[in-house]
């Protein structure tokens, strides 16, 4: 019987625990998409207590309290800091089979060397550990980066962004991580939103370039792209219900954009028409550029319509959308491809369903310009646990080259996230130590050491062109 | 290697024994959903011979013989039940992977210390040792509800049954056991069947209440859900194709059910919108009543037609639907809420592919009116095996609350089936000692107890609200 | 730690060395489905180098190599021999968890006797030993046809093809190996594809008779039907994008066909319309015939249009479809099923998402003119891997009659495939003695080899009906 969650976590023979200890751990951490507030790095944010880190923006979290059956004051609300804490221990201490439970014990032990299993009964240690902690002076955001061993992180900003802070990220000489920007224009393609009209105002405003038709929403985001480019952004992002294929001339593409835009509300298949035309745009933008595109999709945003009246978007009450037809996602693929070539792509679905469709999906448009030019994005959001990871690392190997995979990202608003870096590099050794042992692969170093420090480090750094060292 | 089916069965480390035969072997077992006949049970039913228990109606059975190229007058003719029996034996013998062959080993074990293998070599063997015991005058429904431990039973029940069984099975005072009325009124919303306009007359004559729209058929189902609370109803349950969103103005919903009722056949769009408007109402009257809503969906029934003609519904031939939209059951569940708000909630689909989506949207719409309030059922039906079962618990752990889980029922229509209870509960404890012995939970058996008491019957204490006493 | 794929490769437990061993092994290997050249058979092809053997037509390895960023001249184009392998040898060596892995190392020690991992270090030595042994007088297709212990092989021929290569095998009556012709009328159903008014004329042609109208379809392919049964064939297959059920009425197929005739572009609807009536003219066909009708789909082909103008179909560009709805399946056999009944049916879907609703299927129409009258077909295509295997077999198990499974196939091209039975009957094999030693069935070999030596041989034998002896 292994000990809790000690050296040798989720590492189950000699070859992982090689594997992992001499290759994956000391790697670095470069995190090329999470939603990092870019102004707490700049300002090098501190925290007062765990609540506020732990429980002050993680709807993984609120989403698991509210399953306990906790009042939302507890949660969401004006209870004390401390109370809360309480309350979350109480939860988290019997949350087994959780991913929450391992990642917050993850960073009890990393960042605050807390080493006991919270709950209830050790809850008030724990809150004065953990406070006293982060009251140090090197305790601050950029401390944690650093701490962390992370050296690039990509943020995730709108088209209209100033990206003032990633200036002053760049300007402080005693902060060596790159943090760069990511292009995710959702607001810019989300044509049936309300403030869609507003949006494009702003966009106009900001690029200087005058909105008269769809033609000059893509010059206006090429002109903002060119802003991002010059502050080192190589990543784009898009939030997608599904990825669509929904083709129309370029007149009809006008004439909705303008009947949107004269205050009038569009059918559902004018949606997919425009947003079709959107993202084959962007995807040229993107390949001319050589930066990456990223697809996330299969996601049902705010569901319960009462909860985001009171407390708004990105506050738990989201959840996976099974209409992420394979058919559609290829004949999207497709038509980037005939239309000039498709930029670099990762994928990543909600639905794990989904897993197996992507990977032979991949296969239909790779070629020789990247080494996995079209990837399966690491095990995302509700998929980021233990069996969701590995489902998703079996189904790419089984599929795809994982030879070649750029593996994990945070995808959080959290700085105490990177162990999840950590649990990756775990399962990812893990697994390759299963199959070693069980004589399905051979136990030579040279050749997995190397796959695993590319897949932690080194393909990240090739594939979206960084300027880093390999490691 | 382990023995076939000892006392360590599925149990495959320390934690896991431990777990199972201090915490949850003993658990009485509350029985919240199934389809006994309440009538066997009230009139202490004996059974001849070991064919009419197993094989008198259990359509698992039968479907396993006809996938072994048996005749169907050995399943569900007139071949003399001995013959039967061999045949099944036969059949059984091979069935190796099957979960008929878990559970009637169990069955063999528990209920008549039958303890080897069973296949043609045993198969006269078994037939003596088993018709024996049933013929022993302590082998009624109601002895082997006791001898099985339970605690309360919910069957499953139409609107305008009477209830009478139920009465007399409460008046029985030697019989400690409660048997519980669950709400069923699939009859009143299945608006395209042909019986529907019968049903209609017979529920307007149950009910007392003259029915001339669809507000007449609320008001009459009201009515009878105060005589079956008179009865100790707290529980209802639903079978749907898939949870529909298809909402109309009230006077659509009228005008839809007159044009049935006056003969017509509708189309599917009507169908759903009146299924639709029938789930909210009800759904209203179970926050009310603070009544639990089961909704059973996923299922395609009576799929072939010649075999439907010969033998009726429920004999086999039903199968997974993946038409199981996760986007209309998010906006179900919110239309509810929208409408003064959720009753406790159960969600199973028969299409496994939906737990990652169902664990996701249960998290959209819980409070704390309740630990888990909107819960995912336990693996259902095609699911109800080892696999299923583990697949359940671990999306369910990933995703939601397990701890707050109310865990198993039978779903059965035989007495014998209580010993899936405890192949349940072998499942559990081997997930959490695998779990503990892999160092991703503490070895606290405070905690690991608790989870596993809880998940196995306080849960449901609790979460139904029955009047029985917590463990 | 077990060796690199020694001679026990996969198998973890001392009951599924047994089985494996004494009961699997050395049984012969019927290849049910497959697209071997009869006419390489017939002139019993030699290969001048492994490079012609193993990239000369492999889609897999083709794909697999895009996906590792290696230019397309040396995968299907120009590039001398010696240096497409020398390129395939460096991305085998990283091929972690891939089925390509395997399958070429079952494939270098069963032919080859090259024991070594595969890698741009092993590789000029792999390519020498290779060849050295292929160009051995008795390295030619019917060579290893007969070391591979195969005893009979269907291929995969359209109704107009001469069978002329079928013949020759025949008469050779040095080799006794039954190569019969298997039925693939997809040309005749696919009505939308713009060659298919040539096809009819030259279907007219073959068969002799006067196409004016679908019924004439029909006669023309009995015709052909009767020309293949001379020959041998039992068995057809049919590719679909998925199993529709789109009845209309004799007269509607009628003008759909003659529209189509002259030359006009049809509807989605009336595509649908036409292939399946098609299906269920064939489907009738070969229940009186007594044929095996197989059924794969879930495939969306020729994704990548840019490289299918340069390369053609079959080149590694095809992806899974994942509508493939389970009602439609159920509604389509179930037309058949009251056309007369259904012929012995094999459901392969590429989706592997859908072997759940398959395993619920099947159940719906079984009866007792075969054991497994209706089957899920083995882990096809993307999924014939260890996982998917796996997964195929643990599903069927639970929800149908695993031991009246047909077994493995290569569905391959290449003549070195042969090893892929060893991998499916090693994985079976532990499947098997993992359930034995966790005591979830009895170690009684008379059943479990009884099990193993049908599903590897006696279940093909008796199924389809071929004249073998059974083992």
């Amino acid at each position: 019987m292994k000990r809790f969650m000690d050296d040798e976590f989720l590492l189950n023979t000699e070859t992982a625990s090689k594997l992992f200890n001499e290759y994956a751990k000391d790697a670095p951490i470069i995190d090329y998409h999470c939603h990092i507030n870019p102004k707490e790095i700049a300002q090098n944010r501190h925290f007062e207590n765990i609540t506020q880190v732990w429980l002050g923006g993680d709807h993984y979290k609120w989403r698991f309290m509210r399953s306990c059956g906790v009042e939302e004051k507890y949660i969401t609300g004006d209870a004390p800091d401390k109370e809360k804490f309480l309350k979350w221990a109480q939860c988290l201490g019997k949350a087994i089979g959780n991913p929450l439970y391992h990642w917050s014990h993850l960073e009890l032990k990393r960042y605050f060397g807390f080493d006991k299993p919270l709950s209830i009964k050790t809850a008030e240690e724990a809150w004065n550990t953990c406070n006293e902690v982060l009251n140090r002076p090197d305790m601050g955001a950029k401390d944690i980066i650093k701490k962390s061993n992370v050296t690039l992180i990509c943020t995730t900003d709108d088209p209209i962004d100033s990206l003032k802070y990633h200036d002053e990220i760049r300007n402080d000489e005693s902060f060596d991580v790159a943090v760069l920007p990511a292009w995710r224009p959702d607001r810019a393609m989300n044509i049936e939103k309300p403030d869609f009209i507003d949006y494009i105002k702003k966009l106009s405003d900001v690029s200087g370039i005058e909105i008269k038709g769809f033609a000059d929403v893509i010059a206006a985001l090429r002109a903002r792209m060119d802003y991002f480019a010059e502050r080192g952004c190589m990543v784009s992002d898009h939030g997608l219900e599904y990825v669509m294929y929904a083709p129309a001339p370029n007149e009809e593409i006008e004439k909705i954009f303008l009947n949107r835009m004269s205050g009038e509300i569009i059918t559902r298949k004018d949606e997919l028409k425009y947003k079709f035309a959107f993202m084959q745009a962007m995807a040229e933008q993107y390949r001319e550029r050589n930066w990456v595109m990223q697809l996330h999709y299969g996601c049902k945003r705010d569901n319960n319509i009462p909860r985001y009246k009171t407390l708004g978007p990105d506050t738990g009450f989201d959840c996976i959308n099974d209409h992420t037809p394979s058919g559609e996602l290829s004949d999207f693929l497709n038509a980037v491809e005939e239309n000039g070539g498709l930029p670099k792509t990762i994928l990543y679905s909600l639905n794990p369903a989904d897993n197996a469709a992507i990977g032979t999906i991949l296969g239909c448009f790779q070629d020789s310009k990247a080494v996995a030019k079209i990837q399966q994005g690491s095990a995302w959001w509700f998929n980021d646990h233990k069996n969701g990871m590995t489902d998703q690392l079996r189904s790419l190997a089984a599929l795809g080259n994982l030879s070649g995979f750029v593996g994990m990202l945070t995808d959080s608003r959290s700085f105490l996230s990177y162990t999840r870096h950590e649990y990756f590099r775990r399962i990812l050794c893990n697994m390759f130590g299963d199959m070693v042992e069980n004589g399905e692969f051979p136990q030579d170093y040279d050749i997995l050491g190397q796959i695993v420090r590319d897949i932690c480090y080194n393909n990240c750094v090739n594939y979206f062109g960084f300027l880093l060292k390999q490691i």
